[in-house]
């Protein structure tokens, strides 16, 4: 019997037609004899509902009480699932993450899981029983309700199929599958039959919104296959393998089972991120160890980092750091940093956009970078900032051509379908 | 330090205005050197909103899951209490009921409390922390959340108070105390600021609605003394003891205080049941129990029972029913039973009410009945049938002339402010 972990996200299981829905498409899976076990999220806007609330009684959030708070939005998608379920004669029981044996640590709205003892799933599993276990929670040391963060139900999913030794979890979401472009800014863009998570993994790093990509990391150590689908069409979506020799060859479209595959599989942009510039840094040892110290320290989340040239002892720093935190950025530097290493002074930049082009094939094939930088000159976009990693190129443009850049990228690397 | 449990209702923390009341209250009573243990039901409506739901997704609900679902009203309530109490510089945890040391049998949406052992909130309690608890909800032998059916929460409060060693527990709610009558029916009804748990316990039996009968009971069977009081006004409200020697003597009202207090308290009625008629029943031993055994096993609720006297070996057998099961009630009678005792057949009648006087002083005064009798017979309403206990008579009357027969019996009994 083919064991496999279903999760549905939100939308997917955003009303009571849509938990029918799901009920239905799972008990087709079961009578084609699949062994399933489901992963819930909190139906629709519900944790957004949550969150309104908790502002509207008070400006002090503890995060114990966020916590047992937010929960209570999967225990209810959970319980209806099940009811749904029962109406269609599958038998299926829901769990809480305490009940499914999520243990956490402390780390309250962001916990992490340190131990999962499914005990109560499987002993459901050898009744014949569908569990249906609330996707994002578990329970801590202290036995209090702990979440795992927005977008945590991937990652419960994930480790539960890690865990029951299952051969496949489906993520099904409101998107058929990762495209190599964001559709809605390259209406050519293609859904991929298969991706490695090296690559899905330097795409949601630089701006492809789902699968969450603390899931694909934890899918990636564990060897976990995924498949990201429609829980709307229904039909097959995009599955993640370690590489592709392991995908079955039926899944791969003509051009990704030959050899000689695309080079570049997507291209993405992120415009949520702005760019600090520190000017007239003393170049000397020990310097850029101290500024990012420091930001470290203040919890800011630095990404790209770029360093210029130095000219006469001096030089630029640039980074990139999301929008919302520029502002502690540069509290944390004019607060002591700067005069600490000698520097000048501080600008930023909140209108600039990150383009990447991803890909394993590029390792072996040295033009990729020179094609993208040809690509954007030729359409006059001047390139802020380069970072790249073994298989991703990153350029900062202005924020106000980073659709098209994609748009001419996606066109440049063949990928219009 | 005075230790009390507050509990407070639905309709009083219905919104994130009414929380952020309940919290201030609380704050001011720790103020005044309270230790305080709260006690929440789901907000507002949201218990009914997630009968609904579920009912949109299922016509089967597994009791088991429908708990799953309805115990997470509880917990959101608790943790944004939490919340508005951290507002204001309060310390407090929530607990759900499996939190709080609940233990209860597997017989889900109508759960009994088998024991409470709780270590958490003792242990919050003695680190000064306000606990607040999920009202009406446990947990099973089978480690499942169970629910303890719709007033639960009253019973939770009283329970926790007993196990607690509490003074007094307080139900806020959205009436302001226990009136001698409907104020609705009878504008000229009185909060009593005493009762005794044998008079609340016949109210509640017979009509009155708040406190849940439940609740009483519990904390008869405990000694709990019990102040019904307003979550909307903060006022005292009435007091529920043992006897009336038990109660202080600030609290007595000067006719309550007075040894000539009034013989009936109250003046209950309920529209809620319909009068089923089992006609020319064999007179012999064993008939009834026939009968009443034959619904108990079908699980109807039988309330009164009024048996004719024997005509020529054959009698009438009328009782009373919640109007939902009166079709149950004649299939069980139709369906055997009536051959079996060799009865006619059954008739039976919707349109009831019954109003019932109740206060302990009538044990002392014989005329009571003649006087409730007398008080209908002069105002043309006819009495259908009689039931008494040593506290209580009750009347059926019909249910258009029910709330009259209030007024009068009210006006009659002496109990208009």
């Amino acid at each position: 019997m083919v064991r496999v972990v279903q999760k549905f996200g939100g939308t997917s299981v955003g009303d009571p037609d849509r938990i029918r829905t799901v009920a239905d498409h799972v008990a087709r899976c079961q009578r084609r004899g699949m062994q399933v076990i489901l992963v819930v999220s909190a139906m629709g806007k519900e944790t957004d509902d949550l969150l309104r609330m908790a502002s509207a009684v008070s400006k002090i959030r503890p995060g114990r009480e966020m916590d047992m708070l937010i929960t209570a939005g999967e225990r209810k998608a959970c319980a209806l699932l099940c009811m749904a379920l029962a109406d269609l004669g599958v038998d299926a029981q829901s769990f809480t993450g305490s009940q499914a044996g999520f243990m956490t640590d402390s780390n309250h709205e962001n916990a992490k899981i340190l131990d999962i003892v499914p005990t109560r799933v499987e002993e459901a599993l050898a009744a014949g029983v569908v569990p249906v276990v609330a996707g994002s929670q578990g329970v801590s040391g202290d036995r209090d309700v702990t979440f795992l963060g927005r977008g945590g139900s991937d990652t419960t999913a994930v480790a539960l199929a890690q865990v029951l030794n299952a051969e496949m979890c489906e993520l099904y979401t409101d998107v058929s599958g990762v495209f190599s472009a964001d559709p809605r800014v390259v209406p050519a863009a293609q859904r991929m039959a298969t991706i490695t998570f090296d690559e899905l993994l330097e795409m949601t790093a630089t701006g492809c919104p789902k699968p969450a990509m603390r899931s694909v990391e934890v899918a990636h150590n564990y060897g976990v296959p995924l498949h990201v689908r429609s829980a709307f069409t229904w039909e097959p979506g995009t599955l993640v393998v370690r590489d592709y020799t392991e995908a079955p060859t039926k899944k791969l479209s003509a051009e990704e089972a030959s050899m000689e595959r695309p080079i570049i599989r997507a291209v993405t942009h992120d415009l949520s991120e702005s760019k600090v510039t520190v000017i007239d840094v003393p170049d000397r040892p020990g310097v850029s160890a101290q500024l990012f110290r420091a930001l470290a320290r203040a919890e800011v989340n630095v990404d790209m980092i770029v360093q210029n040239v130095s000219e006469e002892g001096m030089t630029d720093i640039s980074f990139t750091v999301p929008s919302e935190q520029v502002e502690l950025t540069r509290q944390v530097l004019e607060g002591g940093v700067l005069s600490e290493i000698g520097a000048e002074r501080v600008s930023t930049d909140g209108s600039i956009g990150r383009v990447s082009v991803v890909g394993a094939g590029m390792k072996s094939n040295p033009g990729v970078a020179a094609t993208m930088f040809e690509t954007l000159a030729a359409n006059e976009i001047n390139i802020e900032m380069i970072s790249t990693s073994a298989i991703r190129i990153s350029c900062v443009v202005d924020a106000s051509r980073a659709e098209e850049a994609v748009q001419y990228l996606h066109t440049a690397f063949g990928l219009d379908g």
